[in-house]
C-alpha cells in the first residue's frame, strides 16, 4: 500500500478527524508541519477576537475589571490547570512570557534555598531561554550551575538526575518534552529523586501541554512553566502559564513585585504586602485581550479530551517514523528522536547534513517544518490540526527535497 | 448659556471631533471618563485582528517570525518613540507589562551604580506598582528608598527633586503625569537636575503618553516605560514599552536574560551572550498577536498629530474645570488637579466624603469615572474619543448623583 493510501486509511479511522477543519487552513500551504512552535489559530478565534472588542472591552469597558478581568489569571490558569496539567485549584496562573516566568519562579527557589544550596541543574541541551536565564539568576544570587549532559536518546534520564542531585543541589529545571529531540523525560521519577536530595524541580511544559497528558500535582511537582502558542493556539507571543504547588505559596516569594501581586492592590496603599496564595506571583496587570485565542483553544481541549490527543499524538509520529525508516532512510535521514513512542511527545526530529536547505526548499514548496542547527529537521505534529495525509505529503516531500526532484504537478 | 449649550459650541469647533465616530461608542454609555485606565477600542481594531488571524498568523504562519516579527518589538518601538515620545530610533522597544520593564530597567540602573550611590528616589505617591517595584529592587540589591513627599499641587517639583538627589543617588523614578491628581512634571528640569547629581532617571509615561507631547531624547532622559492601553488603545493589559537611551545601551544590562535578548537568538546556541544595542533588554517571545490594536491605535495618531490631540486634552480637561467650578463646587466638590492647564495631563480629579458612594451611583447610570481612595472621582478624558458634550454629561451627572436627585428621563 502507498504511503497516501495508508494515510487515507488512517485519517479515515481518526476519531479526531473531524477537529481539523475547525482551524483555518490555507491551501497554499502543503504541509504544516511547526505546529509545536506556533499553532493554526481556529476558525472562531476571529469571531472571539471581535466579540471581546465588542462587549467585554467596547462596551463594559473598564467594568469587565470588577467583572471578570481581576480574576482572570486565576480563573483561567484553574482551567488549563485542570484540562492539561493534571493541577488542582489556585495553583496555575497565566500571564507574562515564559521567559519571565522561568525568571520569577527560579528567582523565588534559589532565593529560598539554604545557602549551602549552591547549585542550579539544567540540562545542556535545554531550550536556550532556560538555559540563559538560568546562567543569569546563577550569576546574581552566587550559584553555579550545573550542566546535565544530553543523553544519547535526546533528553535527560532519572539515573543522570540522581547523579546530579545532592546536598548541594537548590533547583532543578528540566524540559519534560525536549524542544530538540521530542524525548519524553520521566517526570514522576525524576520529580522523586530531585525531592530525595532536598531540592525543587521546576518543569519546562512548553513542548508537553496540549500533546502529552501532564499530571503536576500526582507527580509532586513544585514548579511549571509553559507556553500557550504551540498546540493551544493561543497566537503568536501568547501569554505563559506557571504552576506554583500550594505548599509553596506563601513560602517562596518572587522578586518582581508588582501591583497585582499585592493584597489589595486596588486600595493602591503604602508598602508592598505579598497577596496570599498563587496571586503574589502575578506583577503587572494582566494581559487580557491576548488570552483570548487560548480561551477558545481550551474549549476544543476540553471536547476533544487530552487522552484522545495524546492516543492520536503518537500516530502521527509513529507514522512520520514509519515513512522516514521507508523512504528517508535510503536518502541518508537518520531518526534524532526516540523510536518508543511512549518515550516522546507531538515531534520528531530528522537528521541531515543539508538540512539547512532543504527546509529552505520545503519552505518554498508550502512544506513548513523547522530547522534546528546544526542538521535538524524538526516534524511538528499538532494532534487536533494535523491530519494523516498532511504528514504523508509533506515527508514524500522532505524526499522529494532531498533527491532534488521537482514537487508533483510543477514543470521547474 | 447652558452647560451643554456651551459643550455644543466647543463640539463644533473641535478639529477633532470627527475622530470620536472612529471608535466603538455604546449607547448605553451615557459618558465614558475612564479612557485614561482602559481606553476605548476603535471600530477598525476587530477587522485588524480578524485580518492579523487569516493571514499574518493563520496563512504566513511560522514563516511571520522571519517576515516581520522577529523586528516588531523594535519597529513598533521605533513609530511610537516617533510619533508620541521625541525618541529617535533604536531606543524603544514594546513588550512585557510596565510592571516587568520597570523592574528590569530599574534593575539594569541601579545594578551598574557605584555602590556610594545607595538610594532609589521615588515619589510617595507615585503609582503603586513603581513604589512596590523599587522596594523589591532595593531590598534585594542593598538600597534603600527616599521618599519625595507629594506637593499640594498633587505631583513632584523641581526643587523637590534638588533637595533629594546626591553623592548618594543611584535612580530616579517618576510619573511625568501623576496617576492621581494629573499634575504634569517638569521632565526637562528634573532631568538635568538628577544628572547634575550623576545619578539616572526613570520617566513613567503611562499617563502622559498619548495625551502629552513627550520629548525624551530633548530632555536628555536616560530610562522610560509606559503603558499601551489607556490612550494608545492597545486593549486590557496590552504590552507596554521601554525607552533606553542610545548611550545607555551596552553598557546597562537587565537581569531577565531570555532568548530573545541574545546575540543571535535563533543559534540557539550554548551560553547568554546580550544582544547588541536594545535588543538586551527583551527577553521573551514578543506579544505579536497583542500589538495589533496598538498598530490601528498608532495609525490614527499619526492622522492627528500629538500637538493637536494636546491642544484638545487641555480644552477637554478645562471645560470639566470650569463645569466642576460651575456646578460641582457648590455641591462640596473640589479640584484636586492643578489649576494651569499647562501644568496638568489628560484627567483632573474631583473630590469629596461621598466620592466612593457616588461613582457607584454614576456606574449605574451608564456614567463612568474612576474611584480612587480615599475621596477622589477621576474623570479621564481621552482626547480622541471624548467629546464635549460627553464631559458636560457626565459631570452634571456626577451633581445629579451627589444631590441624590435621579438622572433625567427616568421616573425611579
Amino acid at each position: 500500500m502507498t504511503v497516501s493510501a495508508r494515510a487515507a486509511e488512517l485519517d479515515a479511522a481518526d476519531p479526531l478527524v473531524g477537529m481539523r477543519s475547525r482551524f483555518v487552513l490555507d491551501s497554499d500551504v502543503v504541509a504544516y508541519l511547526d505546529g509545536n512552535s506556533l499553532g493554526r489559530p481556529l476558525r472562531v478565534t476571529a469571531e472571539a477576537l471581535a466579540a471581546f472588542t465588542a462587549h467585554d472591552w467596547g462596551t463594559r469597558l473598564i467594568r469587565s475589571w470588577d467583572e471578570q478581568w481581576v480574576d482572570l489569571p486565576e480563573a483561567l490558569g484553574d482551567r488549563l490547570g485542570a484540562l492539561l496539567l493534571g493541577a488542582g485549584p489556585g495553583q496555575t496562573l497565566v500571564g507574562d512570557s515564559t521567559s519571565v516566568l522561568i525568571y520569577k519562579l527560579a528567582r523565588a527557589a534559589v532565593d529560598a534555598a539554604e545557602p549551602a544550596r549552591v547549585e542550579i541543574v539544567v540540562s545542556d541541551d535545554d531550550f536556550p531561554t532556560d538555559r540563559y536565564l538560568l546562567e543569569g539568576i546563577a550569576a546574581e544570587t552566587g550559584r553555579t550551575l550545573r550542566w546535565i549532559p544530553t543523553d544519547p536518546a535526546g533528553g535527560v534520564s532519572p539515573e543522570q538526575v540522581a547523579a546530579a542531585v545532592g546536598p548541594r543541589t537548590a533547583l532543578v529545571v528540566l524540559s519534560h518534552v525536549a524542544y530538540r529531540s521530542g524525548f519524553l523525560a520521566d517526570a514522576a521519577a525524576i520529580t522523586r529523586l530531585v525531592h530525595d536530595a532536598g531540592a525543587l524541580v521546576c518543569w519546562d511544559l512548553c513542548h508537553s501541554v496540549g500533546s502529552v497528558p501532564v499530571a503536576l500535582d500526582a507527580w509532586g511537582a513544585d514548579l511549571a512553566v509553559g507556553c500557550t502558542y504551540k498546540y493551544l493556539g493561543g497566537g503568536p507571543g501568547s501569554p505563559a502559564f506557571a504552576y506554583v504547588a500550594s505548599r509553596h505559596q506563601g513560602v517562596l516569594r518572587q522578586p518582581v513585585q508588582g501591583w497585582f501581586g499585592r493584597a489589595d492592590p486596588f486600595a493602591m496603599a503604602a508598602g508592598y504586602v505579598p497577596a496570599p496564595g498563587l496571586r503574589q506571583f502575578l506583577s503587572g496587570t494582566p494581559p487580557v485581550l491576548a488570552t483570548v485565542p487560548l480561551r477558545v483553544g481550551l474549549d476544543l481541549y476540553a471536547e476533544a479530551g487530552i487522552e484522545a490527543v495524546r492516543a492520536k499524538s503518537e500516530a502521527l509520529t509513529a507514522f512520520a517514523v514509519e515513512i522516514a525508516d521507508e523512504v528517508l532512510a535510503p536518502l541518508g535521514v537518520t531518526l534524532a528522536s526516540p523510536r518508543d513512542p511512549a518515550r516522546r511527545g507531538g515531534h520528531v526530529t530528522l537528521r541531515h547534513p543539508r538540512a539547512r536547505e532543504v527546509v529552505e526548499e520545503l519552505w518554498r514548496r508550502g512544506v513548513i517544518p523547522d530547522f534546528r542547527a546544526p542538521d535538524g529537521v524538526r516534524i511538528g505534529l499538532a494532534p487536533l490540526s494535523t491530519s494523516f495525509t498532511e504528514v504523508a505529503a509533506g515527508l514524500v516531500e522532505v524526499g522529494s527535497a532531498l533527491v532534488g526532484t521537482s514537487p508533483p504537478g510543477t514543470t521547474a
